[in-house]
């Protein structure tokens, strides 16, 4: 069994691990796993027999010397003192130029904290972002890694071999330095988290707003997927739709409970936009909308106190024609303010960030993985200093010919009650963005007026203070 | 000129200080000032010499020894490491029992931290936030006092002479330990961020969407501010749009530049809530806002690629009266969302903080107070452990009552292409909130599709997980 030259080690043997670890080991490569957890050793000794090049251990001595040198080690444990701790116990055994790849979604200060240290040690660390679910662990994932470029070298085979491949292409690059994957894969999320409140905005106002059967709804999301809205997430609410509820209440998505949980990292996002001065709302809305459907005792309680107004009578055909194209609209604008937030970050942090590059490795095998990423590498790969997707030619067709639906959707939602915030949101964010003259001037007024904080002028440059 | 017993100590005689101390010498305390800058300190002395108990130094030791015992000390310095360093300066020549106040926007996380190190000096430290610009602070400011309660004692009779009052009952109260009161300012501060967009907003509408000129603007809110609107910030709205430009280009309002600055406290108030869990989308969609408007060379470029909608004609009068309304309902929704982050804050951070009393100390002096606090202190003082307003009965007329117009009005914005995201985003926040039943059920089941994140169910208790 032992062989001393394992080409990759991972540490944290949960389902991700080891879908990892077998997806690692399909593509010819010898991997070795640890995990204090013996059920969890076994698991992947079982599943990973048949392959003849993996092999695990609870053993950290043993896994640790079991590996080819530069030794190349991913951790799948959860963020946070975790991955510290694993660190800690890894660093005696290890030597000069190992690599230890962190696949969890660590905070990205977090990374460069634990970058510098290891630096300093002479190991290469990697933040390196992992998108795609179980499933995309063991069938191909989208990866983000940031750390050394020379080391990377090291890591590249694996992970190209590894990552999902779009037309050929593996969904993998190396980003930037310090923390630039883990900061890359944060926004995804965030990206992620906003494309999720949309679509369930347009699931509400058709099903409750219109009256579509779970049945019908299938058929929407179906045809949607196979047109500009192909996208992953589009495919699996499809799939949802269908679902029975093995407990025999019909379908099972009206048995769930519309209380959305959070893991953080969209939140995270909308909070490091806020320090970096970058407007995310739909993002930051996504995360309001996650903490309002967490306070359902106190809406149903509101629910009951307020009457609600008749949604307008409305035509099935028509409604599902505006909802895709409110549908694109938003989910162009979400791919927009985390591509803005994106650019900033990579200055603000030195990532030296190809956002080119980041749409093409999206997609496929991440959650937010979309057909409109292939037109959004383009945009950027025409104008690489593009900052904000409104202003590339290719898009302001696309979004200009979605705009009367989305404000028919948007009135309509309003009129009839049903909240959509995060399309409401989007519009705004529209409006606003593409106002030359927006009524903030009595904004500096104000705070002139109360605070001395002073004001520019429109006429001439300077700063300054009136006694108002 | 020497005095030992002078009653009050005050550090950074800029405009804040210098207004501040002589507000204390008014009431009959005597005051002495301290500032490096020998301008800062002579302008003091001349402004306070006929009061005949106003001194100031360059001097640090000449200053303490003045001070009666217990030494109270406030600090109107630059929030940051500039009150660490003076706190350090102040140290050596303290006694046990004096007491230290900040009187600035320090991070409540900062304030935590000096009341820990100076407890264990055994001196008494105070975050006081303190509204009401340079003139609230000259004659009677909102002041937001935390920190030990039985220190307060001794601050109290000094605070609660120079504190704005209303209706006799000054604008301060002790709130609670530690950071409470800079806590409570933040959120202030995050109020007046949202309740400044929504202003603007409807000036927008107003003066872009329906013609009003800076006249018939100052006819509208002057007449608001004798109504249920009647506030500080429409006040000063009012008097803004009459202000002519004294360059000779007509009113001034009209030559301000649309980039609104920001300071920090709005988006402090916006993250810190993220990770209270609880949903601020108007506080965060006005932080949102100051960033787009900060992005003027992109906004000019979006203007002339994107097409704009007409405005739908208008009667002036009917739009008026549909914008007072929905301004009601968004200064009553950023008073709530404000609020329902207090009483979190209140329980995760163990202030105590008495909800109707802040609610009381806000309505003169800073530059939230308005005619809605008496009604919101007695919707809190009613039913102390109420933490969202739209769910007092009170307010549930209130609020139903400008439903309808609120409607129009976000429809009318969006067919004209009139950027209103604050009042969207709180109609948004209003709809989901009183929703029973939201959408979110569809993204429990795509978070467990696609990463195995589990799910509640409406039938029963437990965690459930599907294979889809």
């Amino acid at each position: 069994m032992q062989n001393t030259q394992y080409d990759f080690g991972l540490i944290g043997l949960g389902v991700m691990g080891r879908n990892f670890i077998l997806n690692v080991a399909d593509h010819g490569f010898s991997a070795f796993g640890y995990d204090l957890d013996r059920e969890k050793v076994d698991a992947l000794k079982e599943e990973g027999g048949d392959l003849n090049r993996v092999d695990a251990t609870q053993d950290l001595a043993t896994f640790v010397q079991a590996l080819g040198s530069p030794r190349k080690i991913m951790l799948l444990v959860p963020a946070g003192k975790i991955v510290d701790q694993v660190i800690d116990q890894l660093l005696p055994h290890l030597d000069q130029g190992d690599i230890i790849i962190d696949g969890g979604n660590s905070f990205f200060t977090d990374t460069d904290r634990r970058d510098a240290y290891l630096s300093e040690k002479g190991i290469h660390f990697f933040g390196s972002g992992v998108s795609g679910g179980a499933k995309g662990a063991r069938r191909g994932p989208s990866i983000m890694p940031g750390g050394n470029r020379e080391a990377y070298e090291h890591v590249r085979p694996i992970f190209e071999a590894v990552a999902a491949k779009f037309q050929g292409e593996p969904c993998v690059a190396y980003l930037g330095p310090k923390s630039a994957g883990n900061y890359v894969k944060m926004v995804h999320n965030g990206i992620e988290y906003a494309m999720m409140q949309l679509t369930s905005e347009v699931y509400d106002l058709l099903h409750r707003g219109a009256g579509l059967s779970n049945d019908e709804l299938h058929q929407v999301f179906d045809s949607w997927n196979k047109g500009r809205l192909q996208s992953f997430l589009v495919e699996i609410t499809a799939e949802i739709f269908l679902k029975e509820d093995e407990l025999g209440n019909g379908r099972l998505v009206d048995m769930i409970l519309d209380k959305a949980k959070q893991k953080g990292t969209g939140k995270w996002t909308s909070q490091n936009a806020m320090d970096l001065g970058i407007p995310v709302p739909t993002i930051d809305m996504a995360v309001s909308m996650r903490e309002i459907s967490a306070l359902k005792a106190d809406r149903e309680k509101a629910d009951a106190l307020y009457s609600h107004p008749e949604m307008p009578a409305l035509d099935k055909e028509e409604l599902i024609s505006l909802s895709e194209q409110a549908l694109y609209f938003a989910f162009i604008i979400s791919y927009t303010q985390g591509l803005h937030q994106l650019a900033a970050a990579s200055k603000e942090y030195g990532y030296e960030l190809n956002l080119s590059q980041i749409a093409k490795i999206w997609r496929a095998g991440c959650i937010i993985r979309a057909g409109l990423l292939t037109d959004i590498a383009e945009a950027f790969e025409a104008k690489p200093e593009l900052e904000n997707l409104l202003l590339a030619p290719g898009f302001v067709e696309k979004v200009q010919g979605t705009l009367d639906a989305v404000r028919k959707t948007t009135q309509l939602a309003i009129a009839g009650g049903i909240a959509m915030p995060g399309l409401l949101t989007t519009i705004s964010y529209f409006d606003a963005f593409s106002s030359g003259r927006l009524p903030l001037n009595l904004i500096q007024a104000q705070r002139d007026h109360f605070g001395s904080h002073t004001y520019e002028r429109i006429d001439r440059e300077g700063i300054f203070h009136t006694e108002w």
